[in-house]
């Protein structure tokens, strides 16, 4: 089955929003084991609108609008989409009352626009929005079905998930599972390599890589007639997986990030964690305090992009300062350290590096970083050496500084394990 | 001139990556005055690829095709492009020895597959890549232009801004000039209200708002014969922005961001700055520390997450967590003040906040946020009510945090002034 993505938007066309939309649809699809041959973006242009909707048609079997479900005159996808599929629009009530309660639920007042949100094409699917007042639609048009989605991308993903997902496996003629297997610590081009065989192999389930910064994510998907036929497909290779790739895998989660993961695993311990940053300043403190939850871990963090601050909040000594320089792994392990013996923290994470433009050196290049992770009083340091601008360089950075914490632990309670 | 995007590229299509190419292509093109009606994203398919840019070609003047120059065989990009506007490739010896250049700066070996990425189009203007091997160029069939720019972002932009804009400039009927005025501290529907009669009267110069996580940005696009005028003509619409927005208005400077203004603000006035940060954790001293130089300024940072570290620290007191809690004008006061006294930054800013998802009540739900901000003494509080998950909030309270840092050192200064 192929499906076709419309994103409908003056403001994509102009290019004042990024089409995130998009990418999480097309995602979406390809794990529900669609094909996807083109997206298209669109103004809020009846002509146009229309004209790239009867081609989607054409084409593909189920195309996917996103946007244009609005209360204001210039939101006119479900309209073009109903006048194509030769439908009149009329007053849907259960809708209506579900954008009176949700006003209801914001407490604010509806305006006399927003009733236009509740005329739906006569005979079509309704999906309720629980995030925002516009209800998406699947329409039949022939073989062929149109799905219209609100553009807000938490109603969109919302609403995909809970309606989307059922209406397009029903339609499907045979069931997907997949899983994706997360690793960290090893790029693409390796990861690839090692599992090349699997690759050149692959029938069913598919396997496919997925470059993230500082990660590389593999979907295992299976096709089978029925769910639990699916899964059982896809575990051998998952097994597998897991035996190459061993503690590089932090989750076959779907859900769970990378510092999700370090959080998880510093919780199931009982141990307590600090940040001390320099060139990250106070990017991996930010990332584990995503983490809902992290309060029971999480006791404190520092910034010490200065000298100064590395002697003053963490003791680092002015003889290595000025022996070894801030970017070091002498440097690094004395802020780890020093944190340690301010907060009683039982794991510490430091970095410290080179993130540029400037500052870098031929002995130390732009690039260049050292991270110190602390665990129960011992101290491993990794050296790094980054390519990219400032940004990439301290994201690549915090990611690597995450999954040294992950490995630390690990190691430290194999270890504890073996004695 | 209308102007067609079309994305190229399997990983587009799977949702892979995101396309940002597409969005900073399409703000480029509404910049230089470009209209674009459409933008299309296809897979590495020679038939379908080779469709969709005869489609564009018929309903466009100009198409920019990204992605699809690399070394492999399923890289066909240019290929295609040649072959719909009937044109052979050649070898040019000076993209060839362009990329062995590259090689020998990055310290690497160029693969065979490589040249490939020499073989031009015949006629075509060539575009030099300086961040990697591929050249771009343009394409002239009929009256219509195909431009091909390199897929990784680094090379598309660098190649847009040294030799797209100079290409597309000259085919321009008319010269446009633009200039943004970015302002923070104003939702983005209340700033069109204030501008709502010159949004209804606007001619040439042209305005349009564009909302950003907390921050609204103004664009004023005039149009004329060249670009002196066309400057003339935007300066009166850009001095009345300044009157009604005022100190609103952080930068009217493209490249500045509001960390940017913030940093260059405390430099100019030789202020040093520290960060206290509870549910931001990290994240306003992230922001700070991306701006290179910013080593003048910053002192240091702290995470004080929990009610200890907030004690042990900044030195919060017990009575005032236990009376006025962790979320409080008090303690998030105590927070700007303590730091100070450890560290001497003559700014201070302070976030604590609820950022859920759990642990809102009926009298501090999930949102609300206090900020404080210390100039030389003298500190000052906001309460804020952020809606959204917890990301949203966390971002929401970053602008809100850099936003009060500005107005702060600003009214310091007028007042000393005033004095």
């Amino acid at each position: 089955m192929v499906v076709e993505l419309i994103s409908v938007g003056t403001e994509i066309l102009m290019g004042n929003i990024i089409n995130t939309n998009a990418a999480y649809l097309a995602e979406q699809c390809v794990r529900l084991g669609l094909n996807c041959y083109y997206q298209d973006v669109v103004g809020d242009n009846e002509e146009r609108l229309s004209a790239t909707l009867k081609m989607a048609l054409d084409r593909s079997d189920v195309v996917i609008l996103s946007g244009g479900l609005g209360p204001t005159p210039d939101d006119l996808t479900k309209e073009v989409a109903a006048k194509v599929a030769g439908l009149n629009l009329y007053m849907d009530e259960e809708s209506k009352a579900a954008i009176a309660d949700y006003f209801v639920k914001i407490g604010k007042e509806p305006t006399n626009n927003n009733w236009k949100q509740a005329m739906m094409p006569v005979g079509s699917v309704i999906f309720p929005n629980h995030n925002g007042t516009a209800p998406g639609c699947a329409i039949k048009t022939g073989e062929k079905s149109i799905i219209l989605l609100p553009g807000p991308p938490e109603e969109l993903k919302l609403m995909f998930e809970e309606s989307v997902v059922p209406y397009l496996t029903e339609k499907m003629p045979s069931a997907i599972f997949s899983k994706t297997v997360k690793i960290c610590g090893i790029g693409e081009s390796r990861a690839a390599t090692m599992i090349a065989d699997l690759i050149d192999k692959q029938t069913n389930p598919t396997i496919a890589t997925y470059a993230k910064t500082g990660e590389v994510h593999i979907r295992v998907s299976a096709k089978a007639e029925d769910i639990a036929t699916a899964k059982k497909l896809a575990k051998p290779m998952v097994k597998e997986l897991k035996e190459i790739f061993g503690n590089y895998i932090y989750t076959t989660d779907d859900d769970v990030t990378l510092e999700k993961a370090v959080v998880d695993l510093l919780i199931a311990n009982d141990l307590t964690v600090g940040t001390v940053e320099s060139c990250t300043g106070g990017m991996v403190a930010s990332r584990l305090i995503n983490v809902p939850g992290v309060s029971d871990a999480f006791k404190s963090g520092v910034v010490t992009y200065s000298n100064k601050a590395k002697r003053k909040f963490v003791g680092v000594k002015k003889t290595t300062l000025d022996k070894y320089g801030a970017v070091s792994s002498q440097t690094a392990t004395e802020m780890a350290k020093g944190l340690s013996a301010v907060n009683k923290a039982d794991v510490v994470i430091a970095t410290t590096g080179i993130a540029g433009p400037d500052g870098g050196t031929e002995d130390k290049p732009v690039g260049l970083v050292y991270i110190a992770c602390q665990v129960c009083g011992k101290v491993t340091v990794k050296e790094c050496h980054f390519t990219g601008n400032r940004q990439k360089i301290r994201e690549n950075t915090v990611v690597s500084a995450l999954n040294l914490m992950r490995e630390c632990i690990l190691e430290y309670y194999s270890e504890k394990t073996f004695r």
